[in-house]
C-alpha cells in the first residue's frame, strides 16, 4: 500500500473511531484514550491527524457537509432536490455522516463550534438557488438568503424527527414531502412541472453515491 | 400556602432543577442525587411526584407541549401561526421548555421515550389541519397528516438552527419566514391575504401568554 493511501486510511479509521465514541458518550464524556483504543493506531499517529478533541470533532461533523457528487443540472432547482435526495440517501448508508449530525445537535458539547456544517448547507443552498434565481426559475419575490436559511432548518428538523422515529428510514419521503410544499412558494409555475420529486430519481441518484 | 400550592411548587422546584441537570450533564450522565441536592427538597418529596429519572425526564419534556392557551380563531389556518408565535415566545422566556427541547434531541438518551412530543405536535397541528380542510381554507389535494409531519419536522429545525446559531433570539423571524414559504402551497388564495403574519401579532400574543 503507498504511504499516502495508508495515512488516508488512518486518518479514516480514527474518525469511525471518534465517530462511534461521540455517538455513545457524546462530545463532552468521550475521551482521547477510548477513541484510541478502539481506533487501533499510535498515539503519534493520532496526534498527526487530530491534534486535539476538538480536531477529532470538526471532522465527524464535516461528513455531514453537502455531498460534492452531485451532478449538474441545468434547472438549479432539480440540483438542490437532488442534493437533498443524496445526503437522505448518505444519512441512510453512512454512520460517519450520522454522527456528523449528532454531534452538530449535541448542545452538551461545550466549546466546540457547531456551526460550520448548517453555514455550509447554507452557502450551497444558497449558491443554487442564487442561480436558479438568476435563470428565472424562482418567483420574483423570492429572496434566495432568507429562502436558503429556511430549506436548511426545515431540512434540519426532517431529519431529527426521522431519525428519532424512523432512525432515517422514511428520510426519502419526508424530504420529497418537504420539497413538494416549499417549491410551489418559490418556483415559477412553469418550472414546478419539469422538476422530477419520484422516489425512483432518489433510488437511481442513490446508485451513483459513494461508499464511506 | 394551601397543601395543594404547596405540593405544586415542591413539583415545579423539582422539575426545574431536573431540567438544570438534564441541561448541564445531558440525560445519560445526570443523577437523581445532583437534581435532589439542587431542588431542595425531600427524598420522599422527589420519589412521591417522581418515581425514576425517566418520570423526571418525562415531565420536562412535557413542558414543549404545544400551548393549550391560543386564542381560538374563524381561521384555522390563522391559530396555527399563532400556535408557533406563543410557541416561539415561550422557548424564548422559559427554561423548562428549552430543556424540554433539548432533552427531545439528545440522542444519547438511552431507554427514553422522546417521540411523545413531536407526537403531540402532530395531533395539535393535525387537528388544526383537519379543521381548516372542513372549513374550505385548504386547497383541495393538500392531505392534513402529511401536512402536519412536515410541519413538526420543519418547525422542529428552525428551532435547532435559531438555538444553535443566536440561542433562540431570531425564531419569531424564522418562524414567520417558514409560514410564508409553506402556507402558499397549502392554502387557499383567498384566505392567504387574510391571515396576520406580521411580528406585531407575534408581540401582543406574546403579552397573553402565562410565565413559568
Amino acid at each position: 500500500m503507498a504511504k499516502q493511501d495508508r495515512a488516508i486510511r488512518t486518518r479514516q479509521a480514527i474518525l469511525m473511531a471518534a465517530a462511534q465514541a461521540f455517538e455513545k458518550y457524546g462530545y463532552q464524556a468521550a475521551t482521547i484514550t477510548e477513541i484510541l483504543k478502539s481506533a487501533d493506531v499510535t498515539k503519534g499517529a493520532l496526534y498527526f491527524h487530530f491534534p486535539s478533541k476538538e480536531d477529532l470533532a470538526l471532522g465527524v461533523l464535516h461528513a455531514q457537509e453537502p455531498p460534492q457528487t452531485v451532478p449538474e443540472q441545468s434547472l438549479k432547482l432539480q440540483e438542490l432536490i437532488d442534493l437533498g435526495m443524496l445526503f437522505s440517501h448518505r444519512l441512510q448508508t453512512s454512520l460517519l455522516a450520522r454522527a456528523g449530525v449528532r454531534l452538530s445537535m449535541d448542545q452538551q458539547a461545550q466549546g466546540l463550534d457547531r456551526s460550520g456544517p448548517f453555514l455550509r448547507w447554507q452557502e450551497a443552498t444558497h449558491h443554487l438557488l442564487a442561480q436558479a434565481k438568476h435563470n428565472g426559475e424562482l418567483l420574483p419575490h423570492v429572496n434566495p438568503t432568507e429562502t436558503a436559511d429556511l430549506y436548511v432548518a426545515a431540512f434540519t428538523g426532517t431529519q431529527a424527527v426521522s431519525q428519532t422515529l424512523t432512525n432515517y428510514q422514511d428520510l426519502q419521503r419526508r424530504h420529497i414531502t418537504l420539497q413538494q410544499h416549499i417549491l410551489p412558494s418559490i418556483a415559477a409555475p412553469s418550472i414546478l412541472t419539469a422538476l422530477d420529486l419520484t422516489p425512483a430519481r432518489a433510488e437511481r441518484l442513490s446508485r451513483l453515491a459513494p461508499e464511506d
